[in-house]
């Protein structure tokens, strides 16, 4: 990441956000509260995402993705791969335009601003040998054929912005279904991106269903290669490590869910010294803080190790930008870039050889002040352009889904 | 932590930082680098930060000061319990006030407008059996007996700031001295701070000196008491905790100091079950965000169980404010609070039921927009009536001492 000072300011490239489902941001600070069974756990947040899912209509899902894609750009995110799946009505019933939730999306993405690849989600099972759970009705296309097809078509409802292909995860689908559209995603060179080893029951599961665990799975069936992002790969041994390296696939960790989430510490440290790119997604946006993901990926790794400077500097900066936008099919976009104040409280007093680090490890939103998406600037000392309307409608949305 | 709302503001009370050295601002992003040997670790950090401790005169302490505190009260801090041990010039010797530094950074509270508590730290040597660290001499105070005295002269000559007693660790300390120096804070009325538990090191030396473990050791003396706080308490026993219970001592958890030197995780669900009350700190201030430090304790405790929701957010609420004015023997003070922007990005959307929990898991800095310590506002839309001269003269510190 190459960072320009002129005078008082720093030049940043923009942050690449690598993974987010924008509609969470609804339920950002609903589900902190303690049980009183005090049986939290990844799966009954789940629950809780579920259910608002249900709720909204297509227009809410065009506020709320408004609202999370405002906030990536006051962070200085200037890309976004939005891995979107929900896609039919409440009741599972398909829109007239099955893309039509896919497009309330992008439009919310054009009308802030912001750079989005769209990753298109198949989803057609509760699980292995698990009965449907009409909570994910929305989720679910049932073959890969249709699948593909309505990807096609968004691809043409949607000319000039990049779509990816992404099998939700090997509990969401059977193996042939994630190898068919694996394969239709490569022949069109569209990069791929899974969910991969982010609880320990999933890992379980598989192993159930096919001897195997997720990343070995996926090897062993040739569905990684350079355009296939694992996301989470926190579970993984280090054979595994081994096969996303030798496939040169990479890997996207999302620290701040991760660690709400309790998922466990991304294994950064093997992985890039195996030479596996790792990248950084806010994924269910209870903070919307890039940065923060950097460091709380280096500091999760400290704090199991007890050691300090586990990993590079530089790989976390690269992390944020050049192997975000690898995982995303992206070139590099010289013009989305952010401009810090570098007297800000947070980052006051860092010289040439400190500056990066202290952007990485203690820079607060505060010191963004200017964003640049392809040349349009989007915010202006610290505010966006269309910010009192973003956040009006979006509280008019939380209103009223309570 | 009574949160009031009124239109588009809620009224916070001031955040409580129990735990600040605020001099090691100074050496912020700059020990982030790994080194080429690999061994990074709380100890080389110690170095680093005594090479920038020795160059500083005591003008710098006030700059640095300043600039921590203008930091804090940015963050929506009004206390700041500042754990002081830079007290000799840097070759050992007395300075013509032994206090002269102390008083710098006092001066920088009054200037900058927060509420102080000055924890005057106690050194005596680098560890049992160990000869003297040229680099510790600034914070020698070699007898009990000297420490009292110069312990009195700072309290005449800061007749309204409460003054707190700081046996630095029991490294740092022959059991008596301590035992002394507590026994004459007790009959003071002063709280009485001490870094325990930190590094597993620190355990083993104190097992090899007196066959028991830090809090074992403290209780067994008598030192434990309800003016008593443990700074981190990281690696103690279940016994150990049963033993601050049963004295009704505190622990100042820093966690996001905690995550920065690789300590490990506070135990704060042993202690909050055990009726441990648990406060924050920004101790090493490598960031200054305790909304922060209270989402990383829980958090640290979420990525080592793997589940979620460990702590009530009433307990972190209350660690934030109440918890800490306990620890460092102060009231409660209604006119210290910080004015919370309910359209700010971070905190949008949440309602009645929603805000306190957005605040501690999802506020952003961007949302404290005004703050009075004590009635008086010193921080007005985001921004300190001193900020640029401030910003300006520790920057030219930072540029002297490179």
């Amino acid at each position: 990441m190459q960072i320009r000072v002129e005078g008082n300011r720093a030049r940043m490239p923009g942050l690449v956000n690598v993974h987010s489902h924008s509609f969470q941001r609804l339920i950002r600070a609903r589900t902190e509260h303690r049980s009183p069974a005090r049986e939290d756990s990844f799966w009954t947040w789940r629950n809780a995402m579920y259910r608002v899912a249900n709720l909204l209509t297509p227009e809410d899902i065009y506020h709320v993705a408004r609202m999370a894609f405002l906030e990536m750009l006051l962070a200085g995110i200037t890309t976004v791969g939005e891995f979107h799946y929900l896609h039919n009505a409440p009741d599972g019933s398909r829109y007239d335009d099955p893309n039509l939730l896919a497009l309330r999306v992008a439009q919310a993405a054009e009308d802030v601003g912001i750079r989005i690849v769209l990753l298109r989600t198949a989803y057609a099972r509760a699980g292995w040998n698990l009965p449907a759970n009409p909570l994910q009705a929305r989720f679910i296309t049932s073959t890969a054929e249709a699948f593909i097809a309505d990807t096609e078509a968004l691809r043409r409802s949607l000319p000039t912005v990049q779509i990816g292909v992404a099998p939700h995860s090997v509990r969401a689908l059977p193996l042939e279904y994630i190898r068919e559209i694996v394969l239709y995603a490569r022949a069109s060179g569209m990069p791929v991106h899974m969910h991969a080893a982010e609880q320990p029951a999933e890992i379980e599961a598989c192993i159930s269903e096919h001897e195997a665990r997720p990343i070995e799975l996926l090897a062993r069936h040739g569905i990684l290669d350079h355009s296939f992002t694992a996301v989470h790969a926190i579970h993984i041994t280090s054979e595994e490590v081994g096969m996303l390296a030798a496939a040169h696939a990479g890997v996207c960790a999302c620290p701040t869910t991760e660690r709400n989430l309790g998922d466990g510490p991304v294994p950064a440290d093997r992985l890039l010294d195996a030479g596996v790119p790792v990248c950084f997604g806010s994924d269910s946006n209870a903070q919307i803080d890039l940065l923060e993901d950097a460091r709380a990926l280096e500091y999760h790794l400290r704090m199991e190790k007890l050691r300090r400077a586990i990993l590079r500097p530089g790989s976390l900066l690269s992390g944020l930008t050049h192997a975000g936008q690898q995982s995303l099919g992206l070139a590099e976009q010289p013009n989305d870039y952010a401009i810090l104040d570098l007297n800000d409280a947070s980052l006051a007093g860092s010289d040439a050889g400190s500056l990066a680090t202290a952007i990485l490890f203690s820079a607060n939103r505060t010191a963004v002040r200017d964003v640049f998406v392809n040349g349009r600037q989007v915010i202006e000392s610290g505010r966006h352009f269309a910010q009192d309307e973003i956040v009006r409608e979006f509280r008019r949305l939380c209103s009223r889904i309570g």
